[in-house]
């Protein structure tokens, strides 16, 4: 077979600052689907959009191609209307436990496509296969089944949807080209709208233990986003919320589904619920649904009732005790006062190291790993007292865990206020 | 074994526009020569290097990095001093043939180890791999007995010198990196040092047959190559030459070997014959021999006995006939006047696509294929007589080589200056 184009053409074109069109674009994705533009190819192209850029019209034919190279899904048979939520991913982000449940009891399902963890950022199947029994894969046809009878799936993305997303995301994990905002976006995208959602809001996260680390680049990202987003005639909305101290008293796997679990039963860490409040408004009002608050349905504990039935659905039992880890070591407060700051990137290492985390594609994880936080940033501590609980099954962690956490956070006077969870939104 | 370094890191170092430490230097160029950092890492640092750059330091690291990935020579159990020359490539760029003649008719031996035609520019050994029983491939004992005897070699490197160099190169020209000043630079100079040369001169092609379209790119090129020279020990000058339009009146494979043997014969086109005297004259200058000049040992024959010596040593027959095209194709003037303009890029794109180059590393040539042109710019031309002599033995190739001569030639009216062949040199 001929091919309309040369890779090294295509990657000059980009490396000498050129926009792409739309024709090299398509091309350039399907040959990599293919295995003609080899990955030495597509990492030097990966490379030049990331210090290049690529303009709108560009990151749009880029996710369209993405999209065409593997099936579609379609919710339009199902009783419901369907909003999905994103997080680009940070420490402590269990949000998607309580607020898939909590949007399903409220009237609108949730078809969550999930992922697992890779470096410090945490993964949603991760934690629920804390949860004994509970399974990640299903068929597109289980997934459809079960959004008709509970409201509510997260699950494993199947191989078919946008496979060169899957494959060039292997790719730029290892090239050191993640960090490319039109390849992030377009990432995201490009699976989200393949899935088929009706609706869709985003969760850009910004701050020390995210992958955008100032504002600017989280609106950057969040505005490309929500324009793919309507090209392709999904209601789409961003917030950008705040990454730069942990979400919650938790960080790891079980200790995030049992701190979720609280959540659904009405209590757990304040800036979880407003968190999770938050984007089931914001869901709802994008599917067009206006009549129904879900701050009331959390209390009524219609939530927990679909979370039950969610778990249970994939074989999980919501009621047996979670992994509880082998060892635990106490990392008490060096000082008293008012603990000024408690840094994400340092939370979310330490966890990584204790084994909730994984640094390959393809490792395992310790359902049992992680850190308990016993103080927020604005709390009072008392010197001598537990202000970190690390778990491990292996304790030979701990050393390189506890030297994540140095420097990881200040003790100082006065009052501090707890930074506020949404910073702003994009639509 | 456990590596010090993640090629992630290395990558990201570059691509966020940070300097690269010797230690990060010497274990990427190591870990990559031994498989360790991969072919799809390596393009993505090359890309990140191509556009973000590598200040002196990190070049002359690099550059000792990919030494000492090989083996290097010695040629100081020689009777004879050394000096060698490289060309960064250009069209009808024959000057190699009776250069290293006419250096070791003056008294310094010639090491030339030289490459293969990649494209539009040929390639030394291409051309004289058309002198019937000619063999390019010597051990490094038949190279020292030959330097030793008749004074000079021309023979292909072998697999031992510099082999990250021949790994990164293959890399390199399929992913859109060859452009990278900081590359182009330490491969070319890590083979001359790693071959042990005594002195060297660069000549630095400039315009559009060469890679270095601009003199201020060609400078910048020329003076990081002289000052790795210099770090090394090498005494190094470069000159830059102009290769706007072709060199000479051939630019093919048999052509340019019998155009060569007429300078030798104290004939051929006075642009050939001025930049080969030029560059001995530096070559004897930088051995430090200034008791001889290259123009009269050219005149007296000298270098013709020597060129036979050399042929006749690696199999050759310099005075069996050369190989004739199949199939020639006239193109005629359109107009009478002043050829004003003729292009080195399309003649060389011309002479490529006749079978004169390859495409791909490992492709054949053909010995008999090139273009012959009939005029110089400056030179007055009448309608209708021949232009340029199109050569090869497959005839189908004529139409697109004559399509790449479309626009490659300006005829016009009055005085034209021949282009001066040296424009700078760099010391």
């Amino acid at each position: 077979m001929t091919e309309p184009f040369d890779a090294v053409e295509v990657i000059a074109a980009k490396r000498d600052k050129h926009e792409l069109d739309d024709a090299q674009i398509d091309w350039v994705v399907d040959a990599y689907t293919r295995g003609v533009v080899a990955d030495e190819q597509m990492s030097a192209l990966a490379m030049a959009i990331l210090l290049n850029g690529m303009n709108r019209r560009e990151i749009s034919r880029w996710t369209g191609a993405m999209i065409d190279s593997g099936e579609r899904m379609d919710f339009s048979s199902l009783s419901w209307r369907t909003a999905d939520k994103h997080s680009t991913g940070g420490v402590g982000d269990k949000i998607t436990l309580p607020l898939a449940p909590l949007v399903a009891a409220c009237g609108i399902a949730v078809p969550q496509l999930s992922g697992r963890g890779l470096g410090h950022t945490g993964g949603t199947l991760d934690k629920l296969e804390a949860i004994p029994g509970w399974r990640a894969a299903l068929t597109n046809d289980e997934m459809m089944a079960q959004l008709e009878d509970v409201g509510a799936v997260i699950c494993a993305a199947g191989p078919g949807l946008a496979p060169a997303d899957k494959k060039l995301y292997a790719l730029r994990d290892v090239t050191g080209t993640v960090e490319a905002i039109p390849l992030i976006a377009s990432s995201i995208m490009s699976k989200k709208i393949a899935e088929g959602t009706g609706a869709l809001v985003l969760d850009v996260k910004v701050g020390s233990g995210a992958f955008m680390k100032s504002k600017g680049q989280a609106q950057e990202l969040a505005e490309t986003m929500v324009s793919l987003g309507h090209d392709a005639g999904v209601t789409t909305v961003a917030l950008l919320t705040d990454m730069s101290t942990p979400l919650g008293l938790t960080a790891g796997n079980a200790c995030e589904v049992a701190e979720s679990v609280e959540v659904l039963a009405g209590g757990g860490p304040a800036d979880v619920v407003e968190l999770t409040v938050e984007l089931a408004r914001e869901m709802l009002a994008a599917a067009g649904k206006d009549d129904v608050d879900p701050a009331d349905v959390l209390a009524s504990g219609g939530a927990m009732d679909v979370w039950k039935r969610m778990i249970a659905a994939q074989g999980g039992d919501p009621d047996a005790a979670l992994p509880t880890p082998k060892e635990t070591h106490v990392v008490n407060a060096p000082a008293s006062g008012t603990l000024t700051r408690l840094d994400a990137l340092s939370v979310g290492v330490a966890a990584w190291r204790l084994g909730a985390g994984r640094s390959r594609p393809g490792e395992q994880v310790q359902a049992a790993a992680g850190v308990v936080m016993h103080a927020k940033p604005g709390d009072q501590v008392t010197a001598g007292q537990p202000l970190l609980t690390l778990q491990t099954d292996t304790p030979e962690r701990f050393e390189r865990a506890v030297a994540a956490l140095d420097g990881g956070y200040d003790i100082g006077v006065g009052h501090v206020d707890s930074p506020s969870v949404v910073i702003d939104r994009i639509r």
